[in-house]
C-alpha cells in the first residue's frame, strides 16, 4: 500500500539490483579479482588526512554541544563565511555567509532548491544523458521532466531541441557540469549559449528561469580543464556542491547552495531554501562535517589516481575499435555500444565478467557506462577481456577493413 | 517566485522569528541573565563523555573510506543490527537489521515515511496539540491533515472526534509520544484505545491505516512512566525515533524508523522506505554517526537534569495559580493562558521577560508552550517574573476567592 509512483520505483530499480547481486554471485563463483566491476560511481580514492586531522582537533577541542548541536537552518555562519572565502578566492566571486546555504550533499542540495521553486506541474529541464536521480527528484516535487537530446559527436546539449523545448512552464533548467555519465566538461562557450537562450527566454515569457548546476565532480577535471563558475554568466543561478566526490566523504553528507544576491527576489529565495531545508527533514546539514569541511576547504582527494585510470582504459578501449566521447571530467566513461540495442552489448560483457550500466538509466539508450573509480590493476587485469568482448563484436575486424 | 506554499511559510513564519529577534534584543538590552527564554526545544544537558569517546576511537580505528563511504541507503547492516539487539533487549521485540533503517533524524524519518506511503490528497491524522512542523511534512507530500481535538482535561485524544473524523481517505495517523508541546505520555490503554479503532477501520475500509509514531523524547520521561512500544499493539506501525534529545546531538541528525515484518506488505513498504531515503536526497544518515550510536544504545544524556527543572517550575506555576496538564515527558510544559486570546497573555509576559511560544503554533489557542530546556538557574531566577505575571492577571486573587 506504498504510493504508486514509490511502488513504481521499485519495479524500475529491481533491474538494476538485479545486476549487482547477479555481479556478487560472479564474484563468489569466479573470485573477486577475475570480476571487472565497472557499475558503480563509489569513490575509491582515500579521504585526505587533513580531513580526519580537522574533525578529530574538533571533536576534542570545541564544546559538545556546539559541534552536535542545532545552528540555523542555513548552516552555521562563520562555516558559511569561510566557503563563500574559498569560492571568492577560486573564481574571483564577491561572496559572503549570505550567499551559501550549507546541505546535505548535493542530492540533498537540489530536492531543496526543487521543493522551495517549485509548483506542480511546472517544468525542469535537464540533457541528455543525465544522472537518472534527477527524475526522481522532480517528481518528489511534482515537477515535470523535459529532456533535450544531445549532440551525440560531443554530447554537448542540442542547443536547436533546447531552445524548441523550453516554454513559459519552464521554471528551471538543471544541469550537470563536469556530466555524470558522459564525463564531458561544459566549456564557458557552452554556458554562455544556456546562459543567454535562457535570457531570451526569460524576456519573452517575463518570469525567471532558474539555472541549477549540480557539480559534485567540479574539482575531478583533468587535462588543465577547469569548471566555468556560473553565477559569473547568469544571475538566476542555483550551484548545488558536495564534497563527496573531492575529499571521498560521500557517507557524510555534506555539501553547499550558492545563491547569488543578483538573483531575482534573492531574499525570498534564500529565505525560502532554509525552510525548505527544515521541513524536508534535513533540518541542518550535518553540523561536525560543517564544521570539518570548513577547515579542508582547499584539499582534494586524489585527482591524478583518477586521470591515470581514465588515460589507461579510455586509450585501451579506442584501439580496440571502441567508440567513447573524450572524457576530461568525473570518473566514467560513456561507450558506444556497438549494437544499437545496448542491454545486448551489457549481457555480453557480463559473460566477460564486465560489468557495465546501460544508457537507457541515463535516458540515453545505445551507450554504455563505465565507471573507472577501481583500483588501477583492475582496469589491467580487465584489458584481455575487452579485447575478447571487441572481438566478439567484431570491432578489430571493423578496423582492419 | 519561489512556491505558493513556500511563500506562505515565509510569510507564517516571521511572526516566530519576530520573535526571536525581539528575545535577541531583549537580551542585549537587559542583560541575557534578566531574559527567560522557555521559547526553543533545544536540548542543553551535556552530550554524554561515551558519545565523544565512541567517535573519536571510531575515526582512530576505521578505514577513512568505510566510515565516510556509501553503504546501503538503509545504512550500514551491523549498525541496524545493533539498533535491533538494543529494542530486543529493553522491549522483548523480536527483530533484526531487516527491521531498522536508519534515518537524518525523526524529521527525516517522518519525511521518508509519508513520501512512501502517500498519495495525493490523502489524509494523515494528528492530534492537537501537536508539533507545528507536522503540517509541513505533510504539504511536503501533498497530503492533507486532519486535526483530532483533545480532551481539554487530559491533552489526550478525544476518541470521539477521533472516530468521526477517520475516513476511507485516512492512509496514516501520525502520533507523537510524549507529546511536544504538553509533555503529556500516551499509556499503554491510550495505545490500546487508538490500536482498536484502527483496527476496526482497517477492516471497515478495507485497506491498512498506518500509526506512525514519532519518538524523539522517548527517552525523557518522568515519574517512572515509560513509553509503550507501538508495534507491541498494532502491526502496521512506523517508529520514527531521532537521537536528538536522547543524547543532545540534534545537529548530527541520526535517527532510524522500525518497521515490524508483521505488517501487510512490510518487504515492498520497507524497500520502498529505502528509495525514499535515496531519492529526498538523504541518500543515507550520516555514516560516521551511524557508527557512532551503534557504541552509545544504552547511553542517555542527564534525564535527571530535566526532571528537577519540570519539578520546580511545575510546582511554582501552580502555586502561583496557574493551569496546565501535569508533564510527565519531554522537556515541555502546557500552560492554559488566563486569558483566552493567548497572544495578549504571550506579549505580556515579554514585558516581564518571559518568552513563550503561543499554543496557536501548535493549532491549540488558549495556551502556550514552555519549554524548560534551560539551566535551572534561569527558571529560579524567572519565578519572581512569573510571579509578577500571575498577579497581572489576577491568578492570585482567583485562587484567595
Amino acid at each position: 500500500m506504498v504510493s504508486k509512483q514509490i511502488l513504481e520505483d521499485l519495479k524500475k530499480g529491481s533491474a538494476i539490483r538485479a545486476m549487482f547481486v547477479e555481479g556478487k554471485a560472479l564474484a563468489e563463483r569466479m573470485g573477486a579479482e577475475n570480476v571487472y566491476d565497472f557499475s558503480l560511481g563509489n569513490p575509491c580514492t582515500p579521504v585526505p588526512e587533513a580531513y580526519t586531522k580537522a574533525m578529530l582537533d574538533i571533536i576534542r577541542e570545541e564544546d559538545s554541544l556546539s559541534i552536535h548541536g542545532y545552528m540555523d537552518n542555513a548552516g552555521y555562519p562563520q562555516v558559511r563565511k569561510l566557503v563563500a572565502d574559498s569560492l571568492n578566492q577560486r573564481f574571483g566571486t564577491d561572496f559572503d555567509e549570505g550567499n551559501i546555504l550549507m546541505t546535505a550533499g548535493a542530492a540533498g542540495g537540489i530536492n531543496v532548491i526543487l521543493r522551495t521553486l517549485l509548483e506542480p506541474e511546472e517544468e525542469v529541464m535537464v540533457f541528455v544523458p543525465y544522472f537518472t536521480e534527477y527524475r526522481n527528484y522532480c517528481q518528489n516535487w511534482r515537477g515535470k521532466l523535459v529532456e533535450v537530446n544531445p549532440d551525440y559527436d560531443t554530447f554537448l546539449p542540442d542547443f536547436t531541441d533546447m531552445e524548441r523545448k523550453l516554454s513559459p512552464k519552464t521554471k528551471a533548467v538543471l544541469i550537470n557540469n563536469p556530466v555524470n555519465p558522459s564525463g564531458v566538461v561544459y566549456t564557458e562557450e557552452v554556458i554562455k549559449k544556456i546562459a543567454a537562450l535562457l535570457e531570451k527566454k526569460q524576456k519573452e515569457y517575463g518570469h525567471e528561469i532558474y539555472l541549477i548546476s549540480d557539480e559534485p565532480y567540479r574539482e575531478l577535471v583533468f587535462d588543465g580543464k577547469s569548471v566555468p563558475f556560473l553565477t559569473h554568466y547568469y544571475k538566476n543561478t542555483l550551484v548545488a556542491y558536495s564534497f563527496s566526490k573531492s575529499l571521498s566523504i560521500p557517507g557524510d553528507r555534506i555539501g553547499y547552495i550558492v545563491v547569488p544576491k543578483e538573483m531575482a527576489d534573492y531574499e525570498t529565495v534564500f529565505a525560502g531554501l532554509s525552510i525548505a531545508n527544515r521541513i524536508i527533514g534535513f533540518v541542518n546539514a550535518p553540523a561536525l562535517m560543517q564544521k570539518t569541511v570548513a577547515r579542508c576547504l582547499y584539499e582534494r582527494t586524489d585527482v591524478e589516481f583518477y586521470d591515470q585510470n581514465r588515460k589507461l582504459i579510455y586509450g585501451e578501449l579506442l584501439k580496440l575499435g571502441f567508440t567513447c566521447v573524450k572524457p576530461e571530467g568525473t570518473f566514467y566513461l560513456f561507450v558506444k555500444s556497438p549494437v544499437p540495442n545496448e542491454k545486448q552489448f551489457v549481457e555480453a560483457a557480463k559473460k566477460h565478467h564486465i560489468l557495465l550500466v546501460g544508457g537507457s538509466t541515463f535516458a540515453c539508450p545505445g551507450y554504455v557506462r563505465l565507471a573507472y573509480c577501481v583500483p588501477y590493476e583492475t582496469i589491467e587485469r580487465s584489458l584481455k577481456a575487452f579485447a575478447a568482448l571487441a572481438e566478439e563484436f567484431g570491432l578489430g575486424e571493423h578496423r582492419a577493413q
